[in-house]
């Protein structure tokens, strides 16, 4: 990776007064920061307009002076940044990290310890964090809150879900933030493992739109070594203060100086698609950790998982009530006849995935353990490393080999870490040697160590621990119920992808909202790519399992756009064959569309009513478009002057059909092609939980383009 | 090992009433257990006199209905067992394992759920466990507490230490059972790590004496995947009841059937050697679960410790605030100058060791995070393999080698417990690696993960894991801090001891009362060996480090007795070689006491005065005699009738000289040969503090007795 490093620093002894300001590098955003009667506090401008109002800083310690007053700011450091740098994989080639920093030093007098606010305004967006330097009086200390303020201008509206300890997996509500109290209760829906801890709590990232039609989106980047961060509202005065999330004893943070906390990020722009193309929290996180990165590949996969998910069929394979691992006698166990990792399903996936070019096949329940696994808060629940007796791993390690396909395998951890952190080196060995190089990761239930959360600092440190001892292997991770991430794939990026959020899955458990992936890029993927699990062509789940009377919410046309409006290295093409068989037509953009990309458009973009992405494959010139609707019906109008001067592609657009609708008739698409140049346009009718795809092939030549109408 | 079975199987399936009875083989023993009014009860008497009167047994559990009442006997088998089996090292060579056992199965009729009682009933004394087999309304289950009783006869004499989730290292109380709350308060002494829960909470083992001079001793034995049992007593009817260790949140156990709980064991005799002599902890615990034992070999060490436990010299290696491991640069730290573990002291060490032929040299203080490893709840505190700069693991390895001498090596975790799993597979590795087979682990502070107890079923199943994967490098254990012992070596055996009680370092921490090593094998020792590191011939800690002005209150002769008094296989000869050096006549006693013995007998005992011990070295046909004695002067009488008749001894007394006193002439010790008969007697004065050691070494020819008096 080639640098271009501008590097200026300026720095102030003698402060006058308690002050200190900073603009962004275009002038637009203006920080204010003061130590007003001993109390830090901050605000800060987007060209005149307030994004955040006076807001104090601080944190508060366990039976230590707190550090939220008595200062006084000793010194005032500003410089500059500008950097060019390469991701190993993502929405573009190349990110540019430029921004003016200020960073100010703060002595509490009585005593005599010193905190540093370092802010970072970036074009987009501001950063900044808490930092201990070593020092006499301040070596380690325990957080028992932290007091950051993010005040309001007015009842904005909020695009949120409640917070909680334990699980990001509910549908958004989008209401005013007064309104946010009367409306926790039904938003928080049952969940396998939930600690909701307040009326006005709620999570991170949090997308804001103001009735001047301001974006503002409040978030943290490189949670390392501390506890993750909820907003609390104070719904009088519209000021949202940061809520950390305790560990079994009540304490949020052990922190030993010289060290810092996570980035609180504020990202604002009177453009929405600004916010979903921001790169300050990757910005903000360190450079790539691994001299080796030639092992990390972004993966397009299906699975055996979606027919667990249905009940259609089972993970389990005995019908035992209960299992001792290393004890229960699977071969002369009771069969469910439903277990679905079995060698010749898995086969079929394989020739599926090699047929169709998908690079991976995930396969659940592979592994003895699932008769129990779930709600038991058992310890020793899975050894990651025994297969049920109608698997057989060598026998498909050397099929998949063979067919140039390999297995991903599935880690389940039932929330007991411990145990998971245990087997770990034998369970990545494991992989290796049976040619797996990508585990999707799973914490269900809640967390043993009992009284943990999955969001405090303890679990936050073993979800960094598994990515890293996992490059120890060359595997790389999908980590579902993690905490959500917050850029920490620039440093590690072999954490392909997380879930953390409500996904395809909850289709099958009730549905989803139909306009939850138009909100998901703006609070979820905000801190990284969503193992989303698209491409489910079949809506109603009964068909599958007729005692689950699920609907997914989505069009076909819409499912294809996933793949381009929810970013992710790690894509899953999550129906069964047997139903994409029946749509090979569609399947086809699935098959087209790439997992990694030089650069990313937003063309349209409404938090709550529709996105429209286009993005430029890595690894040739193609372009792909991807529009996510809402529940209303609508029109997409968008111009493809992205694509380069002169060229000439072919589009085919996979969209709704005009009768289209996700409830009523959401199988009725259309595919057509047409001849586009970066002159075109599209006007395209977008069902209610609708969309559409496109693939832009360049044209080779005229052979390619004939017959086909022009945009 | 060679087993001799007699078994006999007898079972009632009709029951009359819901009452049965068992007695000991010998008849001396009977127990009595009824279902009244559907609460299941029991009762133990020994020759007639009550040992535990009318005591309800169940236990509670959470969100369900509890296993305390409802019950019905259906069923009661009665067998008989005896078997004589050899330990891998032990206090004797062989152990038999004598019982008459009663299996009662309890239906609850409202749950449908089942619960069985086993009572073993052996010739000195009782054991009992719940077991739930494997059924349909009792898989997983949370006790909440235990509520099995002993309800005590009377207001007994009763030498204890206070219940606490986190310490065993106390002073014993000797106080009737209705003074026990009004002593609570004095009796809590501080310490690093400490929850007492109740003014009348006490540990197992609970030793008491009747008026009517019965010994009447509870503990548990075989502590798996359960909390470690206290006794809290309800002093208005002098009944005990179970008091568990809770969770981080408040559990005490998470049960999943077929399962049981530890063996509750009440041993009773009118002898209080009998006691001490009783074999039922071990023969209640599994067979070894090891194929090869070669490996598992008693040690005798030294050490460099017991200057840091003085204060005379420091673990730390440099005068640094903090260290974070793997950034903190140790070559450029400013040293303490009173880091012991350097290359050189050591080497001085493994001198002294292998000219007086002792196998190991402990060395704690060898790896970096000394520093700032206590009282910081630390996460990553130690990674068990990293050396200071002084400390060269190479060249250490190779001389020790050359003096026939190992390295004990030293692993404290200082409770960042799942910081010690994580580098555990490589620190056991790196000690194969360098030639170490044995470690002495600490769990000194409170434990992290936050929230749980040192004797909580969570740390219980660590230790085990410990010791397990110990085995897998052949490697021996002796953990500090940890659950006290309760058998569970003989499963084991590579689990050579624990400390888990106040041990000799407290003499440096203030002094142990005079009388504790004449309580502690009847109450700590019940449950396996103690290292107790005794072998201090300098009482006044102030000759070490002048701000130290503890004394040691022990003779020198009564430290020499402790080999022989606190079974241990690894017994350490903890004071400074240079002190040694001035006492080498009295060093001789430690060099020849073995530790590895092939039969025990008691000759004196009396909780609280004294204990005398006879033991035959497992490797020859000496033996070895030694006296611990209280804070009174005392005349120990004794006959040497358990030598072989018609062979002569030569006796070596190292004993208390006339106006020995720990405090006041600590050092005055003499020693005496003779020429000892299995007709010999002795009449020996034993000073305040004092005791004395006799070695008996049988004279092979005329020439070993010539000249010497015969006792």
């Amino acid at each position: 990776m080639k640098n271009l490093l501008v590097f200026m620093a300026i720095s102030f002894m003698a402060v006058w007064g308690q002050a200190a300001e900073l603009k962004s590098p275009n002038g637009s955003f203006h920080l204010s920061f003061e130590v007003k009667d001993g109390v830090p506090v901050y605000s800060l401008q987007l060209e005149g307009q307030p994004v955040i109002l006076e807001s104090r800083l601080g944190l508060e310690l366990k039976g230590l002076e707190h550090l939220t007053n008595g200062f006084k700011l000793t010194k005032v450091d500003e410089s500059s940044f500008d950097e060019t740098w390469e991701p190993v994989w993502g929405e573009t080639k190349e990110i540019r990290n430029h921004y003016n920093e200020l960073a100010v030093t703060l002595e509490q007098e009585e005593t005599e310890r010193t905190m540093v606010i370092r802010f970072r305004l970036f074009d987009d967006g501001l950063g900044f964090r808490y930092e201990f330097p070593q020092q006499d009086n301040l070596t380690y200390f325990v957080v028992t809150d932290e007091k950051t303020q993010f005040a309001m201008a007015d009842d904005h509206t909020a695009f949120w879900i409640p917070g909680d300890y334990d699980t990001q997996e509910y549908d958004y509500t989008i209401s005013r933030l007064s309104e946010i109290r009367g409306l926790m209760d039904q938003a928080i829906t049952p969940n396998a493992s939930q600690t909701p801890f307040s009326d006005t709590g709620v999570q991170t990232a949090l997308m804001m739109k103001t009735d001047d039609g301001l974006y503002i989106n409040l978030h943290e980047a490189a949670l390392i070594e501390y506890s993750c961060m909820h907003l609390e509202l104070d719904d009088e005065n519209m000021i949202f203060e940061s809520h950390l999330t305790p560990d079994a004893v009540g304490n949020m943070a052990y922190m030993q100086a010289p060290t810092q906390t996570p980035w609180r990020t504020v990202i604002a722009s009177k453009n929405a698609g600004d916010i979903l193309l921001s790169n300050i929290t990757l910005n903000l996180n360190d450079p790539c950790a691994y001299d080796d990165v030639s092992w990390i590949k972004p993966v397009k996969y299906i699975g055996v998982w979606w027919e667990m998910i249905t009940g259609k069929s089972s993970w389990a394979y005995a019908d035992l009530p209960s299992v001792k691992l290393g004890e229960t006698d699977f071969s002369n166990a009771q069969p469910t006849g439903k277990h679905a990792a079995n060698t010749e399903h898995v086969k079929m996936h394989i020739d599926f995935a090699a047929k169709h070019g998908f690079d991976q096949v995930l396969v659940e329940g592979w592994n003895v353990g699932w008769e129990d696994w779930f709600g038991k808060s058992k310890d020793y629940v899975f050894d990651f490393v025994t297969p049920y007796p109608d698997f057989d791993v060598d026998e498909l390690r050397e099929y998949a080999k063979s067919k140039g396909v390999r297995l991903m395998m599935h880690h389940e951890t039932s929330s007991s870490v411990r145990n998971y952190e245990r087997h770990m080196d034998e369970a990545y060995k494991f992989m290796e040697d049976n040619n797996y190089n990508a585990v999707k990761s799973g914490y269900v239930g809640d967390i043993i160590p009992r009284g943990e959360h999955h969001y405090g600092q303890w679990m936050v440190n073993h979800y960094i621990y598994a990515v890293k001892e996992a490059a120890k292997h060359k595997v790389m991770v999908n980590a579902h119920e993690a905490v959500r991430p917050t850029g920490l794939r620039r440093t590690y990026p072999n954490l392909l992808a997380n879930e953390s959020a409500r996904g395809t899955e909850y289709e099958a458990f009730g549905g989803n909202k139909p306009a939850h992936t138009t909100i998901l890029p703006f609070t979820r993927l905000i801190g990284g790519p969503m193992d989303y699990t698209p491409g489910i062509f079949e809506q109603d789940v009964s068909k599958y399992n007729p005692d689950n009377n699920s609907w997914v919410n989505t069009t076909i046309a819409r499912q294809l756009a996933l793949y381009v409006t929810m970013y992710s290295p790690l894509q899953m093409a999550a129906d069964l064959p047997e139903t994409y068989n029946k749509y090979l037509d569609a399947l086809q953009f699935i098959k087209d569309v790439p997992v990694d990309w030089a650069d990313t458009k937003v063309l349209e973009a409404e938090p709550g009513d529709f996105i429209t992405y286009a993005r430029k494959d890595k690894n040739s010139d193609n372009w792909f478009v991807g529009r996510t609707n809402d529940e209303e019906p609508r029109v997409s109008n968008i111009k493809f002057d992205f694509l380069e001067p002169g060229k000439k592609y072919v589009a085919t657009i996979y969209s709704d059909k005009k009768d289209a609708h996700y409830k009523k008739n959401p199988k009725a698409y259309e595919i057509k092609k047409y001849v586009v140049t970066s002159k075109s346009k599209l006007s395209q009718k977008c069902a209610p939980g609708g969309g559409y795809a496109i693939s832009l092939i360049e044209a080779q030549d005229k052979s390619e383009t004939k017959g086909l109408k022009k945009l």
